[in-house]
């Protein structure tokens, strides 16, 4: 994935509340996840996608189908982080983000993550191709960086 | 990573609890990587290495430097998960573990991580050789399964 | 709320699970609630009030009102808890959890919980009666050591 | 405890995160807790408390022994809530907070919240006297309306 940081749109901040600290007296592995999260789910928003919203009406389902994570340095309690996120490719029925999570104050990159989604048909449970509508949207909100595959056909 | 369960040597079982279960209705996927933990932990304590107890006094340090996750199916709320753990590599200040959680009723594969631990210097917070003591216990627990670099000279 | 634990007819075991240590080495207090809610959503199953299946399939709707947590006494990695629940008591529309949690090797009380559902109708959201057939199924398990209104004509 | 939200000298804004809502579609009641814990720590640093510094270069030790929540309306995803919290009373060795949930649009109490802490020797884990300087700066703080308990010789 990239560290050139000016290919992404999207930033977000996070600070690191008093419970998501683990006995080392560092945030606990697992909530890097979960702050890559929370960051993706407003990109999404900002983005136009409505993936929530969509998948709470049931009108689509997109479900997580991979995560990379690399934790490059610690982060504690109260530290503000700002988390860099983008939609790096759109396959036929995938789509990948990659994200930076940069410690506000060091200046230093705390972790890094890849996470491919897949586009399902709600009622099969199987993959399903990505809107074309979608791709225009992220073209658009990636400025043209997003590697994204356009169908020969459009629908 | 392998697909051969019968080269782990270490099983778990997790029963999924109902707050786990996220707003589709299925384990939320960070739940996943904290399953895979407890099970690992618990290799740990089998194994010998009696990791956390350590982390705990601060005579050693181990971090998760790097988590792989693959989500294959969903489960949902009851389901009891097996997960089979294994060290697959000992390197040189690092090692890394392998586990596959398999869906007990239907044995279809729910989700497969790879999770790579760096071995710190509690002092210094830098990469620090793993013990040979401790490639030794792990070249026994895994019957001569893992990928074990040993240290030119013991020390 | 009775410390009396002949009362209580369903038990339920917990390890303490690594990540749900804090920075202080204990259990942080919000895991508790989780630990109860596990232990009472299993003695909802064996009671037959198959209360969170309802849940999902959306025929009805129990909510918690109220939650009071005494923390008597410290757990931490590892450690068995056991956990005794009853129904101690159910009123027109809502129904009153008590629970005791030991700490199994000590044998002295972590923590205790009382805990209000109430009984929702699923459309309007509003108050609804507890329905005859789960006051009797209650009044059955808890061999009739729980308060119940019984209601003057049954529906 | 009050209602009078003119009361309280301390509110923190909260937005709920995607992964805190359960299968209800609401945020799970485990969370409340949570969030009034996050709100709590931050009037702590604000009021000068320093208490999570202290407790984790373990100078003195602050254990929660009591917690209240009443649910009274269910947020969801997305949503903002404001949450009033206060020290309310502090005893010989405790003190206790009143805390209340706003649901930020729709201007209605979603939970209320009692929380009493208890002041421990780091070394005995046993009921320590509340400095009077902690007594002071809380005094000051909530504006003298703090039923504050005061040592008859100060110490």
């Amino acid at each position: 994935m990239t560290s050139d940081l000016s290919k992404f749109k999207h930033t977000y901040q996070i600070r690191v509340r008093n419970y998501e600290i683990d006995w080392q007296g560092i945030v606990h592995n697992g909530n890097y996840l979960l702050y890559f999260e929370v960051a993706r789910v407003e990109y999404f928003k900002l983005a136009g996608l409505e993936i929530d919203e969509r998948a709470i009406t049931g009108k689509t389902k997109i479900v997580v189908v991979r995560n990379e994570i690399d934790y490059l340095s610690q982060a504690t309690y109260d530290d503000e982080l700002t988390i860099y996120t983008r939609i790096a490719a759109i396959k036929n029925s995938s789509f990948i983000c990659e994200a930076v999570m940069i410690h506000a104050e060091k200046n230093i990159v705390v972790a890094k993550n890849v996470c491919v989604h897949a586009w399902l048909n709600p009622e099969t449970n199987t993959a399903s191709p990505v809107p074309t509508e979608i791709r225009k949207r992220i073209n658009e909100f990636e400025e043209g960086n997003a590697a994204i595959q356009w169908p020969s056909i459009d629908v």
